[in-house]
């Protein structure tokens, strides 16, 4: 039967998003709360559910083709397991099987780089695009690898951790415990110090007053709002980061040769002059592989997880039917 | 027709070697020169047409099903031209069609990496592996990127030039005109100034002998050379290097979750210490990918990027010709 209706859930290090969203890519209803990180494994589990359940009310259960879920984790996609996670205590939980035991569908989890990936591949900025490398810049550093069409996952599903590669041998401490990762640059807590170190330092008041004049308080969000409004500190401290992603990036050129570059996640997405800082770094140091190449911003916005989760459901459920999409 | 034989090639910075090649991997007839960097583009390339002139002289010519020739150099494939080259003055030079004008057989030009990486998948330590990636270290870092059974070749042919990533931001100079490259410090120029500076500072005798008694003739192999007799200011300088690999290759890992991954070049087929130190530090800082890999040294030695390059031609020809290997 060819159903209408797929349930995509994006979890992230902040908050979870999920929708009802047929096969264009529209979103019939959609929930979203933040992510109880202190509630432990099953509170997390026991959120997702609730939000699927909430969501898939909008449709018969019959019309439902499955539920796809985004987890910030290595997945082991063959086995459905997950095998590392940074930033939520989910490592070695059996997150399909405990959702799949409680809601009425196939349960499809994968890592949320590839569903974003997944998403603007299908409905966005990457739409016809055959060779392309996704990053997204949010809590965590993450992506997806489209070679040859497809999203590509390596031997068993763990690839695509742009986040954790070496840029600066000895660097800063990344969450995964290595040092000098991309995410050890880019990632939300380190624009936040970055920030912070700023407000104390030269009284860079734009940002200070996003984080309601307490230094102590500054995010990631206090920069790039000051940034938005002009501030000029909030803006270098968003350009120097655009010139790290295109360091890292010209690497990525030259190892892969995509013929484009989406620049996702609530970072990526929020700041145009950062990805163009990145785009002229490449363009300036890259190989041969940057003449033929665009960097763009991701389209969907917060939405990629949560359609890139439930194009992934429909894709599991027409290859069981035999289905061709 | 079956073809039973076909020329390849390896051109390297430093030299040229040439071999006619069965169907099985097993070198009927082999040269080798120097490359002659000074003598030019043109120079070069009579020097490879000499040498397939040379090779070729062991069959029958319409025994022959082609010729594979691998360039250190980025390379179109589709388009069959030389985008950039670091090591030798061949970019723009349309090498391919100079050398079919003047020799009886099909042309084909590819990455020297990448024909490294079809040897070694074909006839040597990457035999029946889907998803590997091999990386060369010799006068240039370069490599190889076999993912889901193929060569990886990315958008026009540009991809897989591992040496061009960066791992320390503002780090040395690269002979490409970036920073702080895999290359910048692990290809030969790079060992060897290691090497001359522990010379000249510690008065380090081993790798000075190797060098006749003078510190600024040391080169890479006179500090490999050192090692492999046991003195350990060169073994350090070697398993530094080897650490700075790890690194690298732990990106690698978390990025493409390869099954494999083959480390040959000059360097990597000498220095097993060095390549074992890479494979610690993979196994203590790469996330989930690390437990399902081997590392290895590549098996073909100096014949894999000939052996590599002939196995492309005899491709190349089966494919022309419908057959299938």
């Amino acid at each position: 039967m060819r159903t209408s209706y797929a349930v995509g859930v994006d979890v992230g290090g902040t908050r979870i998003a999920a929708g009802l969203v047929d096969r264009k890519g529209r979103t019939i209803k959609e929930a979203r709360t933040l992510t109880p990180v202190a509630a432990g494994p099953f509170g997390i589990v026991d959120t997702v559910i609730d939000l699927i359940t909430d969501v898939s009310a909008g449709a018969h259960p019959s019309e439902i083709a499955g539920v796809g879920i985004g987890l910030p984790a290595q997945i082991d996609f063959l086995k459905q397991t997950v095998e590392f996670c940074t930033n939520l205590p989910l490592a070695g939980v059996d997150v399909r099987s405990l959702i799949m035991s409680r809601v009425r569908h196939p349960v499809t989890i994968d890592n949320d780089g590839n569903c974003a990936g997944i998403g603007e591949s299908r409905f966005g900025a990457a739409k016809r695009v055959r060779d392309f490398v996704m990053i997204t810049l949010g809590t965590g550093v993450g992506g997806a690898l489209f070679l040859g069409g497809e999203p590509y996952r390596g031997s068993r599903g763990l690839a695509a951790e742009i986040g954790h590669m070496v840029i600066r041998l000895d660097g800063p401490p990344c969450p995964c415990g290595g040092r000098g990762h991309i995410e050890s640059f880019l990632g939300r807590p380190a624009i936040a110090v970055r920030g912070r170190e700023a407000a104390e330092a030269y009284a860079a008041h734009a940002i200070r007053a996003e984080a309601g004049g307490d230094a102590a308080n500054v995010t990631a969000e206090s920069v790039i709002n000051a940034a938005l409004k002009g501030d000029e500190i909030a803006r270098t401290i968003l350009l120097e980061a655009g010139e790290i992603l295109g360091e890292a990036l010209v690497g990525i050129v030259n190892l892969l040769n995509p013929k484009l570059i989406v620049v996702g996640g609530g970072i990526g997405e929020s700041c145009d002059f950062l990805v163009r800082r990145a785009a002229e770094v490449i363009d300036e140091k890259a190989l041969a592989g940057r003449r033929d190449l665009h960097v763009v911003q991701a389209e969907l916005g917060n939405e990629a997880g949560v359609l890139g989760a439930a194009a992934l459901a429909f894709d599991e459920h027409d290859s069981r039917e035999g289905l061709h999409r």
